[in-house]
């Protein structure tokens, strides 16, 4: 008997509760009790957005949203800057291309913090790039990206600040209007607990004016004709109804628990992460910005096949952590520290890469690693009067 | 206590075996037990689609099926011919018209049977049209269309035959290769009974060729993308896990009863629903060449208000049907008997029909119309010798 553990920076796993309603039949979705879940549903949203906005509910996953707010915002030929510090930042990139955008790529090495004043360079240089796109979490190298700071550039040079936060949203803080983000995207199976299949973007007053004048070809991805749906809690189409009942009771949860309760766990989660792979003689990627939702981890030189930390610890173990992808395959693994996600999913993880990289010829003193997580976590409790010792 | 019943054209009720495994913790979408599971989702989706192609799985509704043949198939400025007899014909319409290509349309009152005679006077006239996009069941009318008198059209004239099969395929027999329709499309909340979240399209050799071609942008559909990653058990993008896991049991519950006799299940279906409808005084709309799939009833003029009918079975019994859409609101309602659906799902609905009706003011002799669902079936099984009185 194998149990399986979820470690992967998406899909998170789905809560027992949420996945008892995964099972149940569904409603058809003209009803008005359909209609009742959707606009609470709608509630909950906004306030993970931290906005007034309607945040829209696409039935796909995070991709198609990133192409909706493309297709959606911009004029044929129009420029837009996109910020590329891995594989999802090019993503952006692909997307404006496909849509034969003028593309400004900002490429930089992965793993290194983002540094607005190259990003100010480039704006300066082109006053007349209609946006910037860009992620808050880096999800290929585990890396947080200073949102603000981008978004404060975006407003300074009168252009779109578009943040991928699809590994972000409901993982740190990320306040849409106080900050002025102008989109926001995230998707089902990261924060929100739920299965891929549904995306969620939120667009600024500003950026629903773009929306007017937008001449770039599209017919499912219609930002404002789901908008008006929306507002009578109805979609365009029909939309993935189990999972918006699934989202229901997720969000349910996520209240329960409060936003600033939700971003300190994800933090603590993350530095037990941090500080049990540093115990292991293990480097971070992205040491000096690392993401709160995923922490990828140089393979030491010790590992002679990267890749086999990731597969050894799922087929041997059941724990299905992340691996590099393209040119950081091999290089690192990933673990995920978010969504539905708490101490001894943590000491699981750490207690399983200590077994396996010992297989691998790392030397590991067992228990080093486990034991950093269980005094990340005693040190909070402690400092927050929880626990004496 | 007020039990809920589906009969609408999709969502369709989702078995029990079925909805138990949407209930259960979700895999990772790149691990080897995915990927067993996504080669056998595969291989029943060809059978399914009685062709040797792969078959794409997008994680969309249908519209975004429509959109991706559209995006995927044409070069800008193409023509196209669309047969509009309800509103799903209507969408095929405006999903072209939404990339700018020359639409010819040939629009029909809803309701009669279509005549291939005029589809073939556009064609002659149009001879540089690259496709045909139609129907195989209209929805909106309950009508089935002459798919192989369209096909062999669109061969005749070297056109595509582009067939939106969403409450057709799984319904009723469309061999996409015997036939040689060079794209068909479905969603998974029909025939292919689980929630929405899904579309299904499958491309002939010839269409498989027009892609390479194709100029129109397109980012999150991309038909050649997916199939590269389809034929390594991989999706260019997220999957919807859940429902992919859901699909693996239903096209188990298709295989175990068998292409045949589950057309036949449907044929049987529809015409004891007919029948009482007819026992009870209604007309049905598209009495001509009725859908196997929903049939379209007139409101008769003995009740006042038309939308009352679904409304009331919904709200007052928990029978949730489908009303008229634009122009055909309040003049018909829908009465749907594919998917998860057999004998005591009709006996049901037309119970529940029966009440309504009397209570709406339409002169109702009770256990007419049931009495002739039940005659139905006792025909049925008198003929195959399955009962014997």
């Amino acid at each position: 008997m194998m149990k399986n553990y979820l470690l992967a920076p998406g899909p998170t796993p789905v809560p027992e509760r949420v996945a008892a309603i995964l099972g149940m039949p569904i409603p058809h979705h003209r009803t008005p009790g359909f209609e009742k879940v959707f606009s609470e549903v709608r509630a909950g949203l906004k306030w993970v957005f931290q906005t007034e906005q309607e945040v829209i509910m696409l039935t796909c996953t995070g991709t198609g949203a990133m192409e909706a707010a493309v297709s959606n915002l911009f004029k044929r030929g129009q420029k837009v800057i996109t910020v590329n510090t891995g594989k999802f930042g090019e993503r952006w990139t692909k997307v404006a291309q496909s849509y034969e955008l003028a593309v400004l790529e900002i490429k930089l090495p992965p793993g290194l913090p983002f540094d607005p004043a190259i990003l100010e360079e480039v704006c300066a240089a082109n006053p007349d790039a209609e946006a910037i796109l860009f992620q808050a979490s880096e999800t290929s190298t585990g890396s947080r990206m200073p949102v603000s700071d981008i978004v404060g550039l975006a407003k300074k040079y009168k252009m779109l600040s578009v943040c991928d936060a699809i590994t972000a949203l409901g993982v740190f803080d990320l306040p849409m209007d106080a900050w002025g983000i102008d989109v926001l995207i995230t998707g089902s199976q990261k924060a929100m607990m739920i299965p891929p299949g549904l995306a969620f973007i939120a667009l600024s007053e500003t950026a629903w004016k773009k929306t007017a004048e937008s001449d770039l070809p599209k017919f499912y991805f219609n930002l404002a004709k789901e908008k008006k749906a929306h507002l009578t809690n109805q979609t365009a189409w029909t939309p993935a109804i189990s999972l918006i009942m699934g989202l229901h009771e997720s969000l349910k949860m996520m209240k329960e628990e409060g936003l600033e309760k939700l971003f300190k766990r994800h933090e603590l989660l993350a530095l037990a992460t941090r500080n049990a792979v540093k115990a292991l003689g293990l480097d971070v990627l992205s040491a000096k910005s690392p993401s709160p939702a995923v922490t990828a981890v140089l393979v030491p030189p010790s590992v002679k096949e990267g890749k086999k930390i990731p597969k050894l610890m799922r087929d041997k173990y059941g724990v299905t952590i992340a691996g590099g992808q393209d040119e950081l395959e091999g290089k690192i693994f990933r673990l995920s520290h978010f969504g539905y996600c708490s101490y001894f999913d943590i000491t699981t993880g750490i207690s399983c890469l200590e077994l396996v990289l010992a297989e691998l010829g790392h030397p590991v003193n067992f228990g080093a690693g486990v034991g950093a997580v269980l005094k990340t976590f005693a040190d909070d409790e402690i400092k927050s009067g929880g626990l004496k010792i």
